[in-house]
């Protein structure tokens, strides 16, 4: 009979992975609300009073862009790593979707750091929850990939066994540094964004194609 | 002239299914909230205070990982059905869209869920009612495939009658699971809930690959 | 130089029309809120206020199943329609980012009908608006198909210029049905919503395949 | 070893970017509330109030219209661009990224502008707000251009050099108008507002495929 324990196509993997990461990234904008509602069905909105509310929701825009750019990085990554999976079985899709399910909690951790930096006195906890929740779906990440990739077992022939495990090593660093960062928080908040600053602008200007090895690689 | 009536393919109707799978399990995370903007605004959060609310959201997290990985398991399900199925009819995507009707209902009656868990006494109700519609969307689940599989009418050849019965027989204790755990939160809300956590481990414990037959199957 | 007006494929406008579809089916939810957070938070909320609470909601209930159901129903027919067009202009992108533009309203009308059927005496005015931003839909989306079949400018080979035609006059009878249920809101609201309920029953029920003409039907 | 900084296919980038148009375009919905739900609940909402909060609400489908419009015509463009883009890398990714969220943002600053044209006098820095958000978005779509246009590195056969430059010369005066709209609203709200009303008639009604050249474009 056919086995119900049946394999899924990675594609399908990843056009699901590709929506939860599309809606999540897209819903930060959701925790970011004008507060002054009231006062504006009063009539009692000006403009000056809308340029002081608008710039006084800086710390939500600078979570809003942190959060963008992580899960954007965390996109393509997930995109990456996918290349190198032949197949999928039960347990990768129950990892993935744990991973999927910490990218969906993001905005929600984004919401609470956006909150802390206005001006209260809970910014540790705040950045400590907020790197925590990225640490947690590195783990997840790497989960995927140790698990696909011990003995080769789901991987297919564009990678190595010793390539494999290279990148493996690479990528365990991520929920490393998310953990650093978040502990770096439980003494400076301001020095665990700047952490995320420092890899985004890292992240994006490595990946610039190099003649050496990069244009000769296949395309996805 | 072309048929009004004509048949969709199988694969537009996967497609929009995963989308609104994608969209439910993502939106889950809009129903946690912060309590305490107000006090945010004020200046008045503090570090110990913001930690107390988010320990005593702890029912919110559990509603929403449950509802996450099921929604999940309803997904990969999903599509191994619609692995077998060659067509579709009206009756189909009528079932079909009532099976999705159900599921981007599931944030609604997970937040009911989680706000019964937060100290009140309304848990049995809440439990019956997340219960009650998981096992209305089994319904509607089971009737898709028991309209596609009788007389083998809008199956493919990737399945024998005899296995289609045999799947029928095993998705059909879907539903029966589901009243089940909504009669048991009856009793017990812990119980109930317990139920999902032991279906979703050894749902996706059971899916590892076995040499038997996992590898020889056709993949997606 | 390479046309800035060029044409875009067909492929690429159903996509995006179905994600906006599936975003618009699944945000119905959002609109349903359990209203007493408050009470939950003290600890007030027993069992018995929950039941009623939920048995209060049933308006809500009913309007998400009939704008759930009508929407698929728009995105089936949405499919079908973009089936026999070859290719889309700038008109064609026009017409149907103003269709989509008013299925993505429905959440709102949606909301404000639930909101009218919960003991208030503002039904009528609910019902109208409810069916006239279905009957603009409905004009919309006759206009992609009027303006692509004038002359069988845009439409492939799988219809005939006659079969266009006779299939322009029936789905042009959809606005005028929206239009009628609009105004037949204005004497009964339960007499409106009948008409919805009748229409999706009709509709889902008549796509049976028959023997006659529905199997050998190309599927798309 | 496999290069982890290997190029990524246009088609994944655009399907994530079609899902993150979508769901934005969709979102604009969820910034329009019936503000009378207590009124509701009292069972005191009338037609004649109902009628006359809908009708209030016209700023709200004022900035839902336009907004939704552009973010339609910015997704045609977007794949207009991406059609003659071969290859993607990391600086492409991260403008894209950049681009993405800048339109992510627009549901906020369409709420505000909805929130400014409700009888306050806060339309002068509600305009220059949504002005300069699409100015900067124009900057990102253009820097994706400039780059990937640059030495032709980026680009496919279906452009020469001097057709790119010519696009990107077309291409460059959206911010410029953009940036000239947001200006014109620190003098009239309503004459920025006819800005974009304009633009938009244009571009869709420049779209009719022509004679010349139109009917010989490939589609992509």
């Amino acid at each position: 009979m056919p086995s119900e324990h049946g394999l899924m196509s990675t594609s399908r993997v990843e056009a699901f992975s590709d929506g939860v990461f599309a809606i999540a990234i897209t819903l930060l904008i959701l925790e970011i609300h004008v507060p002054t509602d009231n006062a504006a069905t009063d009539g009692g909105l000006t403009d000056a009073r809308l340029r002081h509310e608008l710039l006084a929701l800086w710390p939500s825009y600078l979570a809003y862009t942190i959060s963008f750019l992580l899960i954007g990085m965390i996109w393509i990554n997930h995109h990456r790593m996918f290349r190198y999976i032949a197949r999928v079985d039960g347990i990768v899709l129950g990892l993935n979707v744990l991973l999927l399910m910490d990218v969906a909690f993001l905005p929600f951790s984004t919401d609470v750091l956006a909150l802390s930096l206005r001006g209260t006195s809970a910014q540790h906890t705040a950045t400590l929850l907020y790197g925590l929740v990225l640490a947690v779906g590195g783990v997840f990440f790497n989960g995927v990939w140790f698990y696909a990739a011990a003995g080769h077992r789901l991987l297919n022939e564009r990678i190595t066994p010793a390539e494999a495990r290279a990148m493996g090593r690479r990528w365990g660093m991520g929920p490393v540094f998310y953990l650093g960062a978040a502990l770096v928080g439980l003494l400076s908040a301001t020095a665990s964004l700047a952490c995320y600053g420092l890899l985004l602008v890292l992240y994006f200007f490595d990946m610039r194609p190099r003649p050496s090895h990069g244009t000769g690689e296949p395309v996805g």
